[in-house]
């Protein structure tokens, strides 16, 4: 089955956040390819994956970037598809750094932005499985099958009161 | 043609921004249609909205608010579709409020965060279309029309330098 | 005798916090109950746990939550019963996020906001104490006697300097 | 019929947003005295108004101050009864220096905080109503029928969509 | 004589701005081409300009952009010019956002970064000539002469106490 | 000789870093007093200690304090001495909230704020000196003697470059 | 009578805000001589200000500056007078900037820095009439006359209630 | 070969960060000196450092400081040669108040600015490189490979996905 999913990362050191994302599309059955893109370093690069990711059957991008992080934005100006931005924590400014030059993008290159760090990580997948659902029912079963573990996990874990 | 696209806003102060949302819809030729749900208020109708709206035939929902900001992210709570938040511009903070409210959702119910007052509200319908773009060529075909459009009045904007 | 305080928080990993609170109506001799209540995966809970709360017999709710930290607002709009919001320290955001999220409430449904972690947790505690003062003598003198006890140990405190 | 709410400001220029605070009281026919209180200009009246308050019949304390704003801590620390805060907006930093410095109180004297400015200055009055709710029934049900007028006022506010 | 400075900017709303900091080169009587590079629309044309402008000849760019403000870093990403960086004053955020977005790049591709809005501009254009300064006697001889008279002019300010 | 430098602390967790500001009084020989004075346990004592310090020969008052920080303000309130506020570090927002609470106060009762933590504690002591060193020849020349020598180890440091 | 107060700006946009400063100390009969000394505009100046000072008969040095604001610091750098900091109101940053770059000072050179804008102005007038009460007893009950008025005035605008 | 670069730092403890922008600096063969040059204890000298640094043979100068950081800004009063400045991380600000002071210049004196810390300090190094390589064609030619080097090295670090 083709890959669907794009996930790409400014750098090497994002990876431990980042395969979060892609441990959680692997349990949600969602086929994905993942590459480092350094929006500085490898521009070129950059523009060809933002140019190409829709003739390869890609729907939807992932993009993790940390500090001025331009990689998801500059991909949100390279495609129509729907690219989701992770902020990586960053060692001085806690990802408020890479938060901020994630989100604010300029009306024509939406970059749907979720929460710092490892959570946001998680998240992406999600909202990666969500758009897809959109037209996948089986998709759709195991995010309805997750979110129903999720409460039952949360309701349980009263037990571990001490 | 059933409406496809919900939105919501936490109150009729958000509409002078969330009416750039729904013309940019109208624009890409996208049904939606639109509601006043206060998270704080209409805590019902929130519940309600959420649990209904994939089977009422939607398929994203984008979501505005402002200040503790919690409608985009409890109707994610309710609901395996995709949800847009666009955090309000506010008059003591300035959306910071509005924008961290909605972006550092917990692992389990993502929101799509786009940037902050009117850029994020018509980005919002932009990133609905590339949701729905993913499956329909046509409206693929419209994004694709609007990025050109943008790319020529950006370059021939030169003309107004002064 | 009837629990009078409810103590709600999004996580389990919000309970060594929340535990302080806990202790702290002990040591009061305040009867309460505690529970798990995630807004975002127990989202039905958390609205039958605001509607039921006031009929159960309690009188004043304690929510901690972090991040987009939804639950203490959320009770709120469900409840005339006072709400207390304790905001959790973040691991990305230092707790900024949940202070936020928490004390921005629009008008309609005010959450008590105390300070960020630990010590707004004690202090939830006491709040709640406080706001069963107003009618109950037993407590009044308590926290009377709290007080003087604080007064007397941060005088004492000065043995300790070296 | 004796004041049970006590609202205190810090200086006349908060009036206009107290005043909104005061204006709740009256339509929750909740009886109050109000004082300009300067913590410091009126050092020796803060701590005469916070020793003397429970005496003088007041049950709940509603202070709003602006800046370094010790108003509300100040009274807390001279009190058990319960100490409601509304950060002003402040012209340099919008009220985050008012927030930051109500909020963050130690261990001991809780400042139960709501939003900054205007709808935080209503919310006040709200909180010292849920408060006076607790025991007293009249109170809690015109609460309840605020609560339900506002939800058909958000609902109906759809009407306004043009 | 050729331009030497290449002076970019992300959109029309950025000229006010940006104009002075080209009223300023005007002023060195340094050559400076202007152009609208929106990161975000015109991706292929800035790879375009990064990779080709040393060879057209400029010596220094000078870059504005706001919000995401990706324009400065994606440049310096195509070239090895220096590359400065002027963070546009926002409606939200003020700026914060683009100075982060500015400053806050990887190693490998720095952006010299100056202060947020019109002082920056200026100085954008007086640090462009500092660069060209280290070898053009004459640039140096004119800095060195607007050094001085700003502090004949500030220094008779004073005459403007009133 | 009589002290004339008092230093009061809100709490002794602040001692670590007060016992700075008293070593650097020691070493200019500036004869001085220690406390914990809680505002917020301790608030009669605080009015007591602002009210009579200057009859007991004070000539500077030292008050360092974390979180919502009303030491240094209210001490202030309460004397025409001179009141040199110590910013604490905090453990969830750095010594922000200290630093607002403590810079930020309004017309009538100014406190001389110093940078937060561990340096602002040492330049306290400093400030307390460069107060009587107004009136006092000598502590002056001990002033200059320390600016002196840290000219020289400043200067001689770069023999530890490595 | 000789100068007692340098009060240093640095530039003359300044003046509105410090007048405000100078206008305090008039009229509390404290001889004072003004100036514009810009860091960073007149470096040469500001070196000769700060090593003249205390020879010229000062007792305590205002200055206010805004934006990387380094005048107060170097000041500081240069003397063992007292240095009172006011931080100027930005149009970018609301004085951010200027509160962190003057207050944040290391080890060595202490900035007594009060709060941002007019309020901050006018007590950094009052601070330095303190650190001349220390000895001047006519001084010390101006000020006791002026906090004594402030507290009738406080106390009397309870009138102006509507 | 005479030293082209001059980096400067405000304390010793400036170093280990500061000695990552002179090992670049060795590596692409820059001749350059350096110096602890504190703007807070050794105010001659930096005015001194500054004002021979052109004739000296100096083109460019690198400064980092940390908290009020005064030191790039104070260099660039004193001299037309171009000034890149380094925030230090600082403890309790992280490095905001750094950047904050250090790029907020007004206009006239310009400090081309670098991110936060040790990433900063390295593209100091660069940035200066970029600089001389306007007219120098062997650097520009080592900062071409070194930018092809990362490229290929961001590449390949894919092969380090576990």
């Amino acid at each position: 089955m083709a890959n669907v999913v794009g996930v790409a990362m400014g750098s090497i050191s994002d990876w431990p956040t980042m395969k979060l994302a892609c441990e959680q599309l692997e349990s949600l059955k969602i086929p994905y390819e993942k590459h480092i893109i350094s929006a500085h370093r490898m521009p070129d690069e950059l523009q060809e994956f933002g140019k190409t990711a829709r003739d390869k059957g890609l729907k939807v991008i992932i993009a993790g970037a940390g500090g001025a992080a331009h990689l998801p934005g500059m991909i949100a100006a390279n495609t129509t598809l729907p690219v989701i931005g992770v902020p990586m924590k960053t060692r001085t400014l806690n990802g408020v750094d890479s938060l901020l030059s994630i989100v604010q993008m300029p009306f024509g290159a939406p970059v749907a932005t979720v929460s710092i760090g490892e959570a946001g990580a998680k998240n992406a997948a999600l909202l990666a499985a969500q758009v897809l659902a959109t037209t996948d029912p089986q998709v759709e079963q195991r995010l309805a099958d997750l979110k129903e573990k999720q409460r039952v996990e949360a309701k349980n874990s009263e037990q571990q009161f001490d």
